[in-house]
């Protein structure tokens, strides 16, 4: 059973928007055992929404659009689908009653093209819409089946959940694609697939790895019957790579790197306090986006600029300008004054300099110098990154939360 | 001439990401007069990139893929645009060289895969990429030009708009459409449509709503011979707009929130601190984010917990435990005191329960008080937000920056 998704709209392929309900989509296909083999956009143009649903259905068996459902000229995805099914359109009468009577219980006038939306292929069902006007349709002809969804949000993630998910259950046969996403820090993606060199082309789970800023994501992937035995089948494998990459892995699906670290400490019942320069709170942001976070971040301080340093955490001006503030010896004094005034486990500290000009005493853009305070002393590391400042921000919250981490799981 | 979008990733049609990469880059092609026809996306599958790609270079001129380029046997884009254009690939040694010197520099051993990144098809040229390891690659054949971007985020973007746009606007050589994005706070996107209902349906420029979090982008788009013509095709429009939006309109294009109101307190010669509960360093982050910051914010207290209040901000625990730590008491206290201890124009505050229980003495979740302190007094403003933890942290960062913004304007 192959899928395929098509996107309706002029907008997406300006760029004017970004395109959610294709993935929430994507989502619910493999939930349903289904292969999702190409996703397409195309612009309000009937032509050309005609010649994508032809292909589709030469290469897909079941053919999802979404949305050019609504009442305007440029609404054309039902005419579309007639034309591709080599169907035609019929009025419901119903359907435009419905929609009349909508219009006038809010004391508007019923303009006469909503009508339109009371209109569907004659092979085809209309899907409920209790969020809009324009229902849904599934239409089936000789073995294919085409669902045509509304395009705003608060119509189509009903109707995609409590609607079609229950039919395309049906029509995957009981399949489910599950997958399972292992988090990895601190080992780089060719090197990952280096060491997972032999899982690399296996079959049920598939391994795939994918690069994000500052970790790698391992993708392990099952079909089964059921996400139980899918998750069964994941099981060795996942077992096996944690074998091969030990701590690396810290977390698994949507478990962020805050959340394990958060977990870790309150497990080990220790704490941690911050003192940002350079990210400006992005750590202590990250560290309390966990729920009940309390229990392990203490607080922090955000010195961005130099008077900030000396008058919250008490540093001396000649180290700050014997050694510039971005420095170990800044960054240390730092890590050490926030775990003392907050009297915790840990204090991190961070200082660097993300551009986008070489302006802070003139040390390059991309230099990021992390110190952690703990039970055993004060360690610091120094990176130079590449790339925007967003980029060096966030490569710089990452390698602190990377070497806390380390700290915690060495801890006793 | 006419373009398309190849995006590639199985995990983009298992809807594990959702493509933002996509709508950037059909930005660009519109602001170069280039036509967006088609959009598609495949997975790391050869011959179904290969298939699609064929596809591509029959109905257009002009393709650009994205992702696929890494160094991990899944990464495919170049063994199919090699296929698709009848080419075969290259190794180019100098930038195996780079690679080899990249990963050594670091102290990395050099994993063999890594040099499929030094591939082209010999028709192509590599496209530099100073913020990753693979290049990108334009291919010219048969009147078609074929890009190829990576697709980490921060190799992307600057490769998008650095080296790809200014080749567009070559090929595209002629009109451009061109956006202009006005950005709205404090105004829903209903009521904005509301006050601006006869200009929905206006052509050249066309004027449309996109709902934000917290906020409204409003877009206008005019197309003409030049960027700087369609400015002025769009202007009598924007001055309308500001006119009957005033205040709400904080920002144009990619001018953020916090651009804003750095830009506002550097020009009024003003400062600004934060002491920040609920968002945990998420308004310090922001301001941070805009270069040049430190002029105008000057420091912040994460005081996550009730003894962080006590101990960083003097907050008495009496204050605390009478009225709870979400409270407007306990926010001015906070406001206040950050102010006064970081000698600031102005204080910012915030507390509330972001969820996802009901465990801070009894508070609803949703509920967020922001306080502003500054020369006139204290302020503060009391919202209850629905939606997840991360929705509230946001809408509760989104509330005190808007305030901010709004005292800042108003000061003399």
């Amino acid at each position: 059973m192959v899928a395929e998704i098509i996107s309706v709209g002029t907008e997406l392929l300006l760029g004017q928007i970004t395109d959610t309900h294709a993935p929430t989509m994507a989502r619910i296909l493999a939930e349903c055992g289904i292969s999702c083999r190409h996703r397409s956009t195309v612009g309000d143009n009937l032509d050309r929404l005609v010649e994508t649903l032809k292909t589709a259905l030469q290469r897909s068996d079941v053919i999802v659009t979404i949305g050019g459902l609504g009442p305007t000229t440029d609404d054309l995805t039902r005419d579309a689908i007639a034309l591709a099914l080599d169907d035609t359109l019929e009025l419901v009468p119903e359907i435009e009653a419905k929609l009349r009577h909508f219009f006038e219980s809010r004391g508007y006038s019923y303009v006469e093209s909503n009508s339109r939306q009371a209109m569907k292929p004659t092979c085809a069902d209309t899907i409920p819409n209790p969020n809009g006007t324009a229902p849904g349709l599934v239409c089936r002809k000789d073995n294919k089946t085409v669902f045509a969804l509304p395009g705003p949000k608060g119509e189509f993630d009903p109707m995609a959940y409590d609607s079609v998910k229950p039919m395309l259950e049906t029509l995957g046969g009981g399949d489910t694609i599950h997958s399972r996403t292992l988090r990895i820090i601190g080992v780089g993606e060719s090197h990952v697939e280096a060491i997972l060199a032999d899982m690399m082309n296996q079959e049920n789970p598939t391994v795939a790895p994918y690069a994000q800023t500052g970790e790698v994501h391992l993708r392990l992937t099952a079909k089964a019957k059921t996400a139980a035995e899918a998750e069964a089948i994941i099981a060795p494998t996942e077992a096996k790579i944690k074998r091969l990459l030990g701590n690396a892995v810290y977390g698994v699906n949507l478990e962020t790197l805050e959340d394990s670290i958060i977990n870790l400490l309150i497990q080990k019942g220790e704490t941690v306090s911050t003192a940002e320069s350079m990210t400006g709170g992005g750590i202590g942001e990250r560290l309390t986006s966990v729920p009940g976070s309390s229990k392990a971040y203490k607080g922090g301080f955000v010195t961005y600029t130099p008077e900030a340093k000396m008058s919250m955490l008490d540093l001396s001006p000649e180290l700050i300008s014997g050694h510039g503030p971005v420095s170990i010896q800044v960054a240390e004094a730092m890590s050490q004054a926030v775990r003392q005034k907050l009297n915790t486990t840990y204090g991190i500290a961070i200082v660097g300099n993300a551009g986008p000009t070489s302006d802070i005493d003139g040390k390059p853009v991309g230099l990021v110098i992390v110190s952690i305070s703990g039970p055993h002393g004060t360690t610091s590391d120094t990176s130079n990154f590449r790339g925007i400042r967003e980029d060096i921000r966030k490569r710089g919250e990452q390698t602190a939360l990377r070497l806390l981490r380390g700290q915690v799981l060495e801890s006793e």
